[in-house]
């Protein structure tokens, strides 16, 4: 072997590093930009934590649904406390006058601190039905004596959340879409009396549909549990 | 330099290349998974694609939305071609004794294959607005006579959809939030007649809203227009 600074086995070993480095460098980037860096530094001007709240209602998320059902309330003059973990629609409601705290109304802590304990109705307006599940459950546990109304996704979740036994429940896109078939029908010349009946035939049916669904998955559930007991008594 | 099978220089790059295929395969692999292959293999039983379809009514997506609304023109006996691009929604609908054709309705060669031409109205239950804006462009555009139905996100979406002078439009979570603030308004002890009245007085200030923005959003299309306007006449 020639005398060399750098050995062959060296030589090797570096232009695998150097070349390696220049193959994972943008791979990194992209991997981090996509699974970390998710959003840029947010300003928290405006936005402060709930913390001692003590609204007659509670409301957990106010985004498009949030934002029109509260109105009904403010236009009573009912104390609401509003909680969002959104910072970017926090300081957007700030501009348009409304005081929104952050907080994550998945977490009990929150919960307390957002006057949860107190609230005569605990209204829950978030997008995600998984969270909105943990939610429910959360407040039935803790708060069982609040009244306990819930935005539901679909009808699979309404079915869920109806078993759950809220007090109330409304999918989110149900009645806009009653009135968009009705409109259609307008539009074709049918007349309203007839759009009404119509109208009311289909919410029977889906209410129908509905109860028929409730049944099924409890008389499931009642077989589930005498297969249980038997299996027990069998022990 | 010693005789070798391999040379130094050879072997260098060897390792380069054995360490770089070990490093990069895994990666490459969840970039695959990641952004190529999506989904499993999706069977195609049951999906027909759309072609010579010819309902009074096209309908454009077959989501929560559009279950809904469709469940009234079915019920007046009214003949619907509906079309979506979700071959599981397909498949489930389907099974519910719905026939679904497969079809993306922002592309003008599966409109004409939808009867967008001969159909009375053409109703949008995309939900996506960027895809809903995209069909309502290309139906303006190429079928005219069409009456023209929209679901619209939000309230900067109804306001795009009122300024493209669609023939209807509802925002799809309004009416269900509206009735949802009745709701938390009833369980809290308010009457029924004081509830209708609140949400009488929220529509009115919502509609109010809703041409307030409008107007400002004309007349700064005006003023850009009228800028527009001195500005070649100064030329």
């Amino acid at each position: 072997m020639s005398a060399q600074i750098i050995s062959a086995e060296e030589s090797s070993n570096l232009t695998a590093i150097v070349i390696l480095s220049m193959i994972l460098t943008p791979i990194v980037g992209i991997l981090f930009e996509r699974f970390i860096q998710t959003k840029e530094q947010t300003s928290l001007e405006n936005v402060r934590v709930a913390e001692g709240l003590s609204g007659k209602v509670l409301m957990i998320g106010f985004g498009r649904f949030g934002q029109v059902s509260s109105q009904l309330l403010l236009a009573r003059g009912i104390d609401v406390s509003i909680i969002d973990n959104d910072i970017d629609m926090i300081q957007n409601a700030e501009r348009f006058g409304f005081k929104i705290y952050y907080g994550d109304g998945s977490r009990l802590d929150i919960l307390h601190a957002s006057g949860a304990d107190t609230a005569e109705a605990i209204v829950v307006c978030v997008d995600h039905k998984e969270t909105t599940n943990k939610i429910v459950e959360l407040v039935q546990h803790e708060f069982p004596m609040a009244k306990l109304l819930v935005r539901s996704y679909d009808r699979e979740h309404a079915l869920h959340l109806v078993k759950q036994n809220v007090d109330y429940m409304i999918r989110e896109t149900f009645e806009s879409a009653m009135l968009f078939g009705g409109a259609i029908l307008e539009e074709l010349g049918v007349d309203q009396s007839n759009i009404e009946e119509i109208s009311q035939e289909i919410r029977e049916l889906d209410k129908n549909v509905l109860e028929l669904k409730l049944q099924q998955m409890m008389s499931m559930l009642v077989s589930a549990c005498n297969i249980q007991d038997r299996v027990r008594l069998h022990l």
